[in-house]
C-alpha cells in the first residue's frame, strides 16, 4: 500500500472562511496529511515549499509582516512544481476563479466555497473540466451549496453510482430562509415584509445591501452548479445562473437604490404587495418559501416564490436560517433524500472545504 | 498528477446488495478506475488478477459455472498480489467480519454494509483500526448506517475538521420508523400494533421473524457504530451493540418463541400494552418512536421507545420506513443537521458501498 505523498496546501484568501479553515487546518492531529505553504490576503502573500513556520496565533501576523504582493501567476508556478498541491479559494472573486483551469492543467486541486467558477459562463466551466480531465487534478467545491452541508457530493454519489435524479427542490438561501420562516407562517397576521428584511440585515443575515439576497442571484448560483452536475444539464445553462430562471424580490422601482439603507428605508412602500401574497397563500393554508427547483424531466431550472401546504417540511422542519435540499430520484421516491441545516457561517463554511481537503487525502 | 493505479475489486457475497453493486459497478462509463477481479457466492467462488472476463449479463452464469469452492484466505493471498486491491463483503457473516484485520494489514482495503465487524467486539474493532493505521489501508462502511444517506461520512467529516458532537439522536431502522409512523399518530385510534407489525411482515418490511427488528438490536449496533467514531466514545461501548442500553419491544412471554408466523400470532395478547403506551403520548400532545440517542456529553448511548411532541420533525416529517438522523454539535446548534431518507433497499445500500468505492479512487 503505498502512502499518499503530504498535500501541499496553497491559501488565498484569509477572511472569516480563511482564518476559519486555517484554525481546522492547524488543529488536525498529527501526522497531518497536509503542509500549509502559502498564505494570500488581499495584499500580501507568503510561500514556503517546505512548509511556512506558523501556527493558530502566529500565522496573522506573519502575513502582514510579507513584503510580498500577491501573485497568483507566481503561486502557480510554485505549487506546479511540488510533488502534489492543492489551491484554495476562500475569496469570491472572479479573477481567482478564472485561473482554475490553470491550475488544474498544472496537476494542482483546486478546492473552493467560491461559487463563480462553476456558475457563470459554460467556457469556464468546460475549461475546468477539460483541464481536470487532462491532468487527473480534481476539483471540489461542497461548499458552494449549503456550506458544509453533504449536498453537492450526494447529488455526485447519486449520478456517479447510476440514480436518476428526477428533481431537486430546497430552500438554498439562509437569508431568505429566515425572512420567510419569520414572515411566512401557518397563523394569520405577523410582521411586515419590510420589518422582517430590517431585522435580519441588523443581525448580519443580509448582504450589507438586501437586494444582494432579494434578487435571487445567490440562489440562482447554487442552482447552477448542482444542475451542472446531473448529465441531461450539464450544458443546459449556457450562460450560467443568468440562465437560470429568477424571481427577483427587489421592488423594480428599487432597483436602482445603490444603498442598503437607503433601499431599507424605502422597502416599507411595498409591504402591501408581500402582505397580499402571504394573505393569498394562507387562504390556500400554505406558506411563501423562496426556493430553488432543478426540475431534470422537464428540463427547468428556477429560483422562485412558491407556496407550500403548511403541512409540507418546508413550512413545517424549517428555522432559523437553515437550508433544506430534497433530492427526488429513482431510488429516493416517492420519499425523497433530505438534508437540512445551517447553510451559511464561516465555520461550517469552512468545514466544507476542510471535508473536501480530506477526501483528497484518503 | 500521478495517476491512481486500477483498484482491483473483490466483491464476496452476491445476494440482492451484492447484485445491485455489481450492476452499478459494471455501469459506469469507460474508462472504468475498478477491476472486477473475484466474485464469491456462499457455494462458488471466481479469480482472475486481470479482470473477470464477465458482464452484467453473465457474471451470475459463470459464477455458479465456476467448480472452485469459497476460500478466503486464498482470496486474501490472491488481493495482497496485486498492486491496489479491495474486499467488498456484502455479506452479514460474522466470519467475514473477523478477516478484515488480515486484508487490512496486507494492504487490502475494505468496503462493507455488513455491521458485524464494527458493532461487535472492542477488540476486532481495535484490530481493524491497527492494522488500517499500519498498512494505509482504508475501510469504510457508508452503508452499514442510513443504507445510502450521507451519515457515517457527515459524522466522520464533523469530527475530522473539529467541530464538537453533541449528540445524535434518530429513526435508524425503516423497519421501527413504519411501524411507529403508522402506529402512532397525532390522531386519537388507529390500528392495533400488532396488526401494524403483521403487515410490515407481509410486506417484506420485516425480518422473516419480527423479534429480529422489534429486540432493538439492529438500532443498537448502528450506535455502536456511530459512537465509535466520536474520539470520546471509542472504548466506551466494550462489548459493542451488547453495551447499547437497549430497549427491546419483545414481550417477554414470546421471547422463546423461534417462529415468525407463530409469533405474529401470539403478538395481539400484548396489544393492550402498547395502546396503553401510544394513549399515553397521545395525552401529552406525542407520538410514540423508537430513536437511537448517542448523548456524548453524557456518555450515554441508547435504542429506547420515546415520546416526541407533534410538531417534532420525527413526528412531522417522516413518513413510509424513512431514516432520519439529526447530528448536535457545537457548529450545528441549537439547530440541527439533519439527514433523512430511505435507509433501507438494496439500491441504496448498494450505492453507499459503490458511493465509498469511488471515495477509494478519487
Amino acid at each position: 500500500m503505498p502512502r499518499k505523498p503530504t498535500l501541499s496546501v496553497a491559501i488565498v484568501g484569509v477572511g472569516l472562511v480563511g482564518s476559519e479553515l486555517i484554525s481546522q487546518l492547524l488543529a488536525l492531529p498529527a501526522p497531518s496529511p497536509f503542509r500549509l505553504v502559502s498564505l494570500t490576503s488581499s495584499k500580501y502573500t507568503l510561500f514556503a515549499a517546505a512548509g511556512l513556520p506558523v501556527d493558530a496565533g502566529s500565522w496573522a501576523t506573519a502575513l502582514s509582516a510579507s513584503r510580498a504582493a500577491p501573485d497568483l501567476h507566481a503561486l502557480l508556478e510554485q505549487l506546479a512544481g511540488l510533488e502534489a498541491a492543492v489551491l484554495v479559494d476562500n475569496t469570491s472573486a472572479q479573477d481567482v476563479a478564472a485561473l482554475y483551469p490553470r491550475f488544474l492543467a498544472r496537476g494542482i486541486h483546486v478546492v473552493t466555497p467560491n461559487k463563480k467558477a462553476f456558475s457563470g459562463s459554460q467556457e469556464l466551466y468546460d475549461a475546468i473540466e477539460r483541464a481536470s480531465a487532462e491532468s487527473g487534478a480534481r476539483w471540489l467545491n461542497e461548499s458552494t451549496v449549503g456550506a458544509g452541508l453533504p449536498v453537492v457530493q450526494t447529488l455526485k454519489d447519486l449520478v456517479a453510482t447510476g440514480d436518476k435524479v428526477k428533481k431537486i427542490e430546497g430552500v438554498f438561501s439562509g437569508t431568505m430562509s429566515y425572512i420567510f420562516n419569520n414572515f411566512s407562517t401557518a397563523s394569520a397576521g405577523g410582521p411586515s415584509f419590510s420589518s422582517v428584511v430590517r431585522v435580519a440585515r441588523e443581525k448580519g443575515y443580509t448582504e450589507p445591501h438586501p437586494a444582494d439576497d432579494l434578487n435571487g442571484a445567490d440562489v440562482a448560483r447554487k442552482l447552477a452548479i448542482l444542475a451542472r452536475s446531473i448529465p441531461t444539464l450539464q450544458s443546459a445553462l449556457p450562460e450560467g445562473y443568468a440562465s437560470v430562471q429568477t424571481r427577483s424580490l427587489v421592488p423594480a422601482a428599487l432597483e436602482s437604490v445603490a444603498n442598503g439603507t437607503e433601499f431599507v428605508e424605502k422597502l416599507p412602500e411595498f409591504d402591501a404587495e408581500f402582505e397580499k401574497l402571504r394573505e393569498e397563500a394562507l387562504k390556500e393554508g400554505s406558506v411563501l418559501r423562496f426556493v430553488g427547483v432543478v426540475d431534470v424531466e422537464n428540463n427547468l431550472v428556477k429560483a422562485d416564490l412558491q407556496k407550500y401546504p403548511t403541512t409540507h417540511p418546508f413550512a413545517t422542519s424549517l428555522g432559523g436560517s437553515d437550508n433544506i435540499i430534497m433530492f427526488h430520484s429513482e431510488r429516493y421516491s416517492p420519499r425523497p433524500l433530505i438534508v437540512q441545516g445551517a447553510g451559511a457561517g464561516a465555520a461550517v463554511t469552512a468545514m466544507g472545504v476542510m471535508s473536501d481537503l480530506l477526501k483528497l487525502v484518503l
